[in-house]
């Protein structure tokens, strides 16, 4: 019978040398020595692949040319050896193929976000994983971070009253010329719609605030009006995004996410205010959480120290003031996701401490978030209905 | 032959004991020694204006029962006795008979803002002030900040290149609840159409960051789209506004406003983003500019210290550090006031980096601006043009 | 009988045209419409003193060349004509002869810091004080700031519990470079020791931080350990200050004043730590107090808003978020005197409310500090015990 | 011939479940893909040492009950399978025997600080590695820290002039009540001279500001004026440290460090001054580095993002506006020490990039540190020489 009592064994497609989100994948998959990194399929060219897999000190063997390749040898590899699920860390075109095969071979996945190409490619991933119950994480990853959670909990408790009003506004400025005419490979492929998809800002960071946004409140976006704009001459798609939002019980908000905001690095925030409450948290200084009161008291909340909710101390590691940053919320989706894939794969339930992570669905509702904006753009009606 | 080498008199109309506006203005008025309060109709409840002109030194004899009074018996007085000009700090629904009746009687003006009750009487005070060209101020006293008007120059001088993107926010959080219904005089009669004018929450502070967005760019809004929310049940008039806004140019922005943003005090932030930098100031840090630029380059700029423009340090008085704050702010608007006046009424030609402060224009475009998101805000079509 | 209900009337000596803190004087004078200036030798100068009094619209007739003109002349009119008050601004070397002069004829004054130029004259000072029973203020003008009232009422109603460790800290920047051979005024005679008496660093900051510590935590220092340094080559005065302190009670601290920390603007910052709570205070955000708990709570107290100490919010004119400054802070120790001589020269009860400013018992003391410093930084033995 | 392009093998001694310092030694030896735990002995109790490693998953045979037993069978295995080098996460008393017999039997070294239980006890192991040339890394982690590097970069290549000043200050607030009488393990062991040396606070973080400052500066301590106190009631050691400084080249500073600072966290700031400019780091936003130039220029350095050193640059994995924070910085020592320790292995020159960590000479000089601190304590004469 084989033995689980050790660390889950990971494959991941995409991620060879040079690109970002793959080692953020592999730092958080490292970090809490619940995974390690098994076989790899690490780029579409098989030298880059084997150059890669070297330097990640893998075993050439485990080392794939082709994610069709890893998913078929590592599937006819004996169970105790095999990884255990694959990380997918592509451009967005590239997600849905490996995401359905390993599905198909029976293989768990954790995919970056946006889920897909488009939302026909998610709805379809859906089906296939509702078919195979297979577990499907997806990284909306500062839905890890601690203070997130905080604010989750403290809203789900009613510590703010009903919501009224949400801001959730992630400007960065990296776009602001057109930095994909000068090689630059994270540019490249994000504003190219036929690796993006058919969104730009919306898709790469438009679709965080909205997770996050969601995530926190507990309330869906029904419809909103949004101003798309492309403000860089040569490029195709939207650099920027200004969006007012209705939510769920009547709640209204703005949300806007940018490029081209010269300054501005990944200052990622989020206001909700309720009928008795207020909470700011900003990504950029990930470890506080600004609570206010009617009575205009104000405090603030910091990682790992005072009265804090359960979910918000799990996910946090060491004492306050010992700054966690991102790859540490990262890596929360991780453990989380080991954790409960181990406990499944032993035949256990769950410990539901550790089941709070982005699956399918939120992957679905990304995908549905951009083509709503994407018809709302198009729109000269003031509101459109969230797909 | 009268001589002006003397402090400018004033005459006030409102601000009586207790009224938060017309304290502010006094002591804006009396910060740089250039005005004297001279006289005053303190309260539509002439005990009231006794006890306050009492309460502020004045001789019994010039403080008055009305405005009408004070406007016809100052009239009366000898040249050299009489007030020079008559400040307006009533509720919005008393501004126009008084400044009606002071430029009618040949008195120059500076009033609080929004101008007037409603567009209307706007347009008709700008008619008679061109008719009759006496000096009208409106304080929009966001503007007399040192680092705005820094802001301003910079942009003037293209150091953040063509403007593409404005995120103006003004959250406060002190209509949370029905205050008005607990005897508070402030949210009174800002809540109360018949006092406050077709708008509250965009009236009152809307207007504010609709005039230092298009102070500080330089460019006219053109066309809005807007979502009012009334969230405190009891209330009649909108307290939360998310505006979309598009600018000469094809800049795009950001205007929201809200009194129901719980913790909000009084958060008033501009961000501006050009081709090739960006530009943040936050009003409650009202010292600090932000300047960012394309090569990745932040720096500081301070009140007081290093390379600044000479409008920002005429608008300064004390060394870096020494934080000046919203009377400071507010008492620029007076200075150059009642300097630019002293030089009319000398028959000289005024300095012209004194002239810089927000005129019957402004009033008028701060009306149109609320008709204009009350209207978008009735449509259903997405866009509507700025009147 | 003479009639007091009107505004008090100040006579300034020093702060012609030019000068920093004369002009700073006369805001915060003017800002709270309880003092108006009615005379001044605003410089040793003649004719700049008459200049300035023109700058200023006071009468040429009173308008004097010398601080003994005016206080004889100004003494010969009647009593209902006449100054109420000396306000003495000079550089400290002529703080005594003004001061004591307008006590023999009966003045009351309000003294710049440090009080005099060195220790003997600040008793000969508070001698004749304390003969002639007349009202003597002492500008350690940081007192005035609301949130800095606040920290004092917290302590002294036992919110932080005994008091153990106090960090005041006062960099300063504006003399890394030899400023005093430039030509600039106001570092020509702070760096000169004819003028300045025996310190520079310490005297100008150092005993407003040592005035503030105490007053803010209700202790004195009682024994302390000096290093002072000159680190600007030509200069002949200190220029750093780093002091180990012992207070009262057993509590220990740090006081560290410096004009050569380059980008420092006036980073006047105060921190106290009790047995259950601790205090953070920062000059230039004047308008927040940081409190801590022993439950690792944390809040913030913000001016004007929330549950605050009377003696607080009565040093706040306008509604939380609307920064309150430096003036501000100055002008209440001008209003508090103001109406405290208004109810003397009534005859009547001071009102304690506004009894709170800095009298000659604080100008004396602070003289004494800076005499122990000096004699500390001479000492090789470790501790000094405070004069 | 051993492969050494492979992940370097940490065996660890203490760091057994519930243990602060050693899971963050994991995570960070973890982080980079460099290094991957292969042994332990995690405990001095055999039992709990077996549950740690079974949490850990790793092999029961390589879960060793004492460190003796843990360096005498890994040193019996082949080399290709034995550890490479030995982590020392125990409390201070206990670094002394592992580090030595470690060294003994040829195992290069990683540990904490301070280096050992007094400096005797460093002295004699800086010599035995010094024998042995053993590679021997002591954790003095915020050097890991990008902006920490650029600070010191910025100094080394003279932009802020010659040093003048330094201002470290290390306040926490978690022993601010006799927290060692509860059961907490963390501070059981810090407050108890049996196990923590001579010093509590001084040993735990005042060393750490001190090898910062020097690692910063590039400049040493030369003598040192201590005030050491004891706060809580039925503690036998210091929690309170306040230190003038004297440093090579004239230049003065202070430090300071506490754990009875109510509602500090980790509150571990660094200013220094030069003839020319300024930085200010602040551990708990450890991405930002102000730098303040003469000219009154301040611009805001922030981790990849910018012109940056390529010290600083070679320390930061993901980009600017994605928080970095403690665990990486920690990170960086341990990816440096796994690097060099693989050149050295291969018998090839380490890349100089990579050998810049903390090592034996520095953790002697924190012993050093402490004896000082506490000669200089007990002595009534001003200034003591660092050892």
């Amino acid at each position: 019978m084989t033995n689980y009592n050790r660390k889950m064994r990971m494959g991941m497609v995409g991620g060879g040398l040079g690109a970002f989100i793959g080692a953020v994948h592999r730092m958080a998959a490292a970090l809490d020595n619940e995974i390690e990194l098994v076989c790899g399929a690490f780029s579409s060219d098989a030298e880059k692949s084997r150059q890669s897999g070297e330097a990640l000190y893998l075993p050439p063997e485990r080392v794939y040319g082709t994610f069709e390749e890893m998913i078929l040898k590592e599937k006819a590899l004996p169970e105790g050896e095999r990884m255990d699920f694959v990380a997918i860390v592509t451009p967005n075109h590239m997600h849905y193929p490996p995401a359905k095969m390993a599905m198909e071979h029976g293989f768990p996945v954790m995919c970056d976000k946006p889920l897909a190409f488009d939302y026909a490619q998610a709805v379809e991933l859906a089906a296939l994983q509702k078919k195979t119950g297979l577990m499907f994480g997806v990284t909306h990853n500062y839905s890890g971070y601690p203070m997130v959670k905080e604010a989750r909990a403290m809203i789900a408790t009613g510590q703010i009253g009903k919501v009224r009003k949400v801001v959730a506004e992630y400007p960065q400025g990296w776009l602001a010329t057109l930095v994909e005419a000068t090689g630059q490979k994270q540019a490249a492929w994000r504003t190219d719609p036929s690796r993006a998809g058919a969104a730009n800002c919306v898709g790469d960071i438009g679709t965080h605030a909205a997770h996050l946004l969601e995530y926190v409140t507990g309330l869906k976006i029904t419809e909103m009006c949004a101003d798309l704009t492309t403000f860089v001459p040569g490029r195709v798609m939207e650099d920027d995004a200004n969006i007012l939002i209705h939510l769920e019980g009547g709640a209204k908000g703005i949300l806007h996410s940018s490029q081209i905001s010269v300054g501005e690095e990944n200052n990622f925030n989020l206001r909700v205010y309720g009928e008795t409450g207020g909470l700011w948290w900003h990504q950029m200084e990930p470890n506080t959480l600004q609570v206010f009161g009617l009575g205009n008291t104000q405090r603030i909340a910091r990682t790992g120290i005072g009265q804090l909710s359960e979910s918000s101390l799990l996910a946090t590691r060491i004492p306050a003031g010992h700054p966690e940053g991102y790859i540490e919320a990262f890596a929360i989706l991780y453990r989380n996701y080991a954790r409960t894939l181990r406990s499944l794969l032993k035949g256990e339930t769950p410990d539901p401490r550790f089941t709070d992570f982005p699956g399918i669905e939120e992957g679905v509702r990304g995908m549905a978030f951009i083509a709503t904006v994407l018809e709302s753009a198009k729109s000269q009606g003031k509101w459109t209905k969230h797909l």
